[in-house]
């Protein structure tokens, strides 16, 4: 069978339609999304919601976070991601299986019930982690479409999956925010070079392959710009698995810190990768597939 | 005589007041600044000036700038400064003394008249350089003042000195813009430590002494806030020789470039070093005093 979304087997990088939908699900007058919303989301690939969850509630999440950084010694330590050359935490990874709190909100309706809408299918956590970029110090992100590593390394078989942001720092255009190219998931870029083994050890901290080449970036910032995912703490951005994204440096005094849950639909569970030789371990791409229940109300 | 803007000496980092004015010139019907503009450049210690250079100027000047990087043979060596780690240009320095249209940038009434009527005397070039932050790869400049460098290290007595820097690309909130912190330009940061012989070798690669604390920042960055000098080519970005400015890194593929030209009043000329056993060279810190030749006119 023909691989729609080859990568890093070529010699030079090619710009190749994309052979999915974006939305799969119908708007109806009960959507959690508005009919514009929805329509946004298809041809943007993203979307920027304020205030999806209240003061409260962000204050609870914080808290946790606070928790969770001071004490790295109690989590799986795999799943603990330092920044390149210093001690400091940049990622935990499968926070909603380490952490109550975490768990419940990756079960909320405003992001698990969105994610069901938009891809219209039972959805499960594909990932999960908690991104927190110092300040001073954070360092920048390079451009990347998370569909063409969950392809090539974890198996992921078609473009039906999504992330969610939880913003639970400022994220403004100094501090190094979250940067889109809108519309670029319509396009799958198929980077050049292959796939080393155990190439996540790495690529957490830094990316060297799958990495999109300069000319394609330039193509596609020109035809499509760059957006920086901005907003107050609660705000929820949700985007396309195959969004070109990446983050600047952040020199300033105030870190960046979010909760990302990545949704992918059950009827695209992973299957045998489809340019690694081992798929990466479950903390990073869950291969277990359980369906989300999702939970109605605040979170406690 | 006691010191001022004593840094590096202690063990703790202290906020000073400042004991000189920022605007020693007053306003007059004639002077090519608005009294709020000198209001504001007082108060704020800079100002975005848009549209100073014409498109055919800024054309001029880019096209100059294409030359210089293309080839730095040409250029005194010492005067090249690469990105850490490769071989990219990042800076070019002198070249006011290097380019015969940047000699007549410096000289232009635009920006060199403009430093005469706020610094009230006449001014010369004390540090001109060319910077480019090249795209995808641009590194970040951390915070710093950059007369606490000069007062330690080159020997500038006193605050009466100011940047011009004349953007020739489009400077965003994407693309590593320069950053200052409104206001604080009105404390001097007094940093800790000792400066190493030969430190200009490294420091204008990446800074290690005279680097401001993290808790002074927050605090600055609390009480000031923090203002990207965005701007498209053309625009002049004017500040104070004590301002707290940094930049983040870029990743996008736009390109970061400026024409940066620091003018000191002739009674300002520097001195033996505050910190440093002995000056830098002199293209980086002009120690002969030249009084600039104010030009009228558009550039050639």
């Amino acid at each position: 069978m023909t691989d729609l979304y080859s990568s890093r087997c070529e010699a030079q990088p090619h710009l190749l339609p994309r052979h999915d939908p974006v939305v799969y699900g119908e708007w109806t007058p009960d959507a959690p999304l508005t009919r514009a919303q929805m329509e946004q989301f298809d041809s943007q690939g993203f979307l920027i919601l304020p205030g999806v969850f209240d003061k409260d509630e962000v204050a609870s999440l914080q808290a946790e976070v606070g928790n969770l950084l001071a004490d790295p010694a109690a989590l799986d330590d795999r799943t603990t991601i330092t920044e390149p050359g210093s001690d400091e935490i940049r990622s935990i990874f499968e926070i909603h299986r380490q952490n109550d709190l975490m768990a419940r909100l990756a079960a909320d309706e405003r992001l698990a019930g969105v994610a069901r809408l938009l891809l219209d299918d039972d959805v499960y956590v594909h990932q999960s982690r908690l991104n927190y970029k110092p300040g001073y110090q954070g360092k920048e992100f390079f451009w990347h479409s998370d569909f063409e590593t969950w392809h090539v390394e974890d198996g992921m078989p078609r473009m039906r999956a999504l992330s969610a942001s939880v913003l639970l720092a400022a994220n403004t255009d100094h501090n190094g925010p979250l940067m889109l190219m809108p519309g670029s998931h319509r396009n799958f870029l198929a980077c050049v070079g292959e796939t080393p083994d155990d190439h996540y050890l790495v690529s957490l901290k830094k990316q060297e392959y799958g990495v999109p080449d300069e000319t394609s970036l330039a193509e596609l910032a020109e035809a499509h710009g760059i957006v920086a995912a901005v907003g107050e703490p609660g705000t929820v951005v949700l985007f396309d698995c195959n969004m070109m994204h990446g983050s600047n440096g952040n020199i300033t005094p105030y870190p960046r810190a979010n909760a990302f849950i990545v949704y992918n639909a059950l009827s695209n569970r992973l299957t045998t990768p489809y340019g690694a030789k081992a798929p990466r371990p479950s903390f990073i791409a869950a291969r277990d597939a359980e369906p989300v229940r999702i939970r109605k109300g605040r979170l406690a």
